[in-house]
């Protein structure tokens, strides 16, 4: 075959089937038996044929690309989000295109970059990136999907944690495991989740007749966590907006001795692996980054659909994960 | 402008530039003044102008796309590597498509429907896929670099942390601080790196006349380091080869209690944020993921445009984090 550019053609007679059950084995999704599918592969693997997918993006007007925004790694709950969506949209046969948006600058420069890759979609999570470029995303007809963002942009779906019930949820724990003297640790900004949450918190503490004081940090991190624990004087349970403070917020209190530890009940927020280490064995509430996932992609794919549908915001429920801290 | 496609001649006119001048503001390091970038970005804004990057890629037969094999990202470590890699990708104005690797079988099927994108290159971290397939992709043409990997290929770059340097490193930090009965925990399959690092520690163990035990596990993760901890009868200082399992052993070794976490030094490899957490104050030695993730793109780009230069292995520095185990 040397000398030629090998074709569909020479494919499906090699592996003697019709040529549109090599082009239906090569798209995604589309019906093929496993027998067919199996002579077509070998075929083409002995042939040394490819599929070029970038002229079939061309021709198709939509590449398999879908651009993966994210910001703040550091966190092990974003970790755990990137490689969750990336697993399912590698599943569903896109290619995601990662994107770190960390510093507000450079994202609106990659975001940018992304229009011109004919993407079909775009995933963004937390914090990351304004809005205005997000509204002209959508505006040049891509579709694109938010993680835990705040902003009501025309045809842009979102998927929210259910934060009304995780700060409510936090709140009846720490209650119920005897604590009366109640604070929340959440940074004012940017984060809108956290902000949710710690709002939900201190309505339900209201509710109860529970003194409820708020704690602000500049980010929700270990570092943050650590230094919050310096500011608890008098309280006896503490609800951290994520985990990754959290554990800084326990290392904190264990540092300070006199048995501060013991005397606070904690819970966070996310379920991320280090909450159930035992140096933490940390009580929270659970965000399950793989149903988020699902839930985004399917929003994305039926956007491409429809591309005309009013936006939707859809709902992650959390549920409560028991260990020590409280 | 409504009603025909924009193109890259309205653009040079309206922003009083060459046409000339408005490809090289779109092409990856190509030389433009800051000015005429400046007047053509807002001509291209103003007029709704898209570079059609994949028709370009065709023409070229090169796409600014490169993937990236990845595994495990559970072990924050990981999640850092990925993270440097695709940022230090972006900057250099790739795109990074991320592939998640772990089961056997899936890295096949993702890494053989890459080979259809006309990817410029692919980054391989340690664990996946196969080197039958990084085989195929050397032979396709597909620059490919291997990170902390074993396989020596045909024109396929390697990235390698010092292993032999961190063993001894180990070695030598545990006996110094009066260790003499060591141990080093680590699997003995799949990672190459892990194995180097066990036979470079028990060689500088022999030739200072130390003891050391091998104590093998199924898998390098804070599971295996916890059940570890019931394994070190007698052992006075204890190697861990990734930090991620020696949370887990002083977690492990904290759980049993009687002073069993004060009687044993412990080191860890990587410096991950946890290491560095007051719960753990993990010595350790590290391995520069944003380092690594440079050595590795230059490798990478270097074979672009040099594809038939002799396979390169490049090595990773490490330095000595010391903390309060050991």
């Amino acid at each position: 075959m040397r000398g030629h550019k090998v074709t569909s053609f020479d494919v499906a007679r090699r592996a003697g089937v019709s040529r549109a059950a090599v082009s239906r084995t090569f798209t995604p999704n589309a019906s093929v038996s496993p027998e067919t599918r199996e002579k077509v592969i070998k075929a083409a693997k002995e042939l040394g044929y490819r599929v070029n997918y970038l002229a079939r993006s061309l021709i198709n007007r939509r590449s398999d690309f879908v651009g993966v925004v994210a910001a703040g790694m550091d966190n092990p709950f974003r970790a755990m989000q990137i490689e969750q969506i990336t697993k399912s949209l590698v599943r569903r046969n896109f290619r995601p295109i990662l994107l770190p948006a960390d510093q507000g600058e450079s994202a609106d420069h990659v975001m940018n970059q992304l229009l011109h890759y004919n993407v079909s979609g775009v995933l963004v999570t937390s914090d990351a990136p304004p809005t205005a470029l997000c509204a002209e995303f959508a505006a040049a007809g891509v579709p694109i999907v938010l993680i835990n963002k705040a902003d009501t942009i025309p045809s842009v779906d979102r998927v929210i944690s259910d934060n009304a019930a995780a700060g409510r949820l936090a709140a009846t724990t720490l209650v119920e495991a005897g604590a009366r003297r109640l604070a929340v640790v959440a940074a004012a900004a940017p984060s809108y989740t956290a902000r949710c949450r710690q709002q939900a918190f201190v309505s339900a503490c209201y509710s109860m007749q529970v003194e409820a004081r708020v704690i602000s940090v500049a980010v929700n991190d270990y570092d943050h966590g650590v230094a919050a624990a310096e500011r608890l004087e008098g309280a006896d349970g503490v609800f951290c907006v994520n985990d990754y403070m959290a554990c800084g917020l326990i290392d904190g209190l264990r540092r300070k001795g006199n048995g501060a530890a013991e005397a606070i009940r904690v819970i966070g927020h996310d379920d991320i692996p280090q909450a159930a280490w035992s140096a933490y064995e940390l009580t929270t509430i659970r965000q399950p980054s793989d149903l988020q996932a699902e839930q985004a992609i399917n929003l994305l794919v039926s956007r491409m659909d429809e591309p005309s549908t009013p936006e939707r915001v859809e709902t992650t429920p959390v549920t409560l994960v028991r260990r020590r801290t409280a």
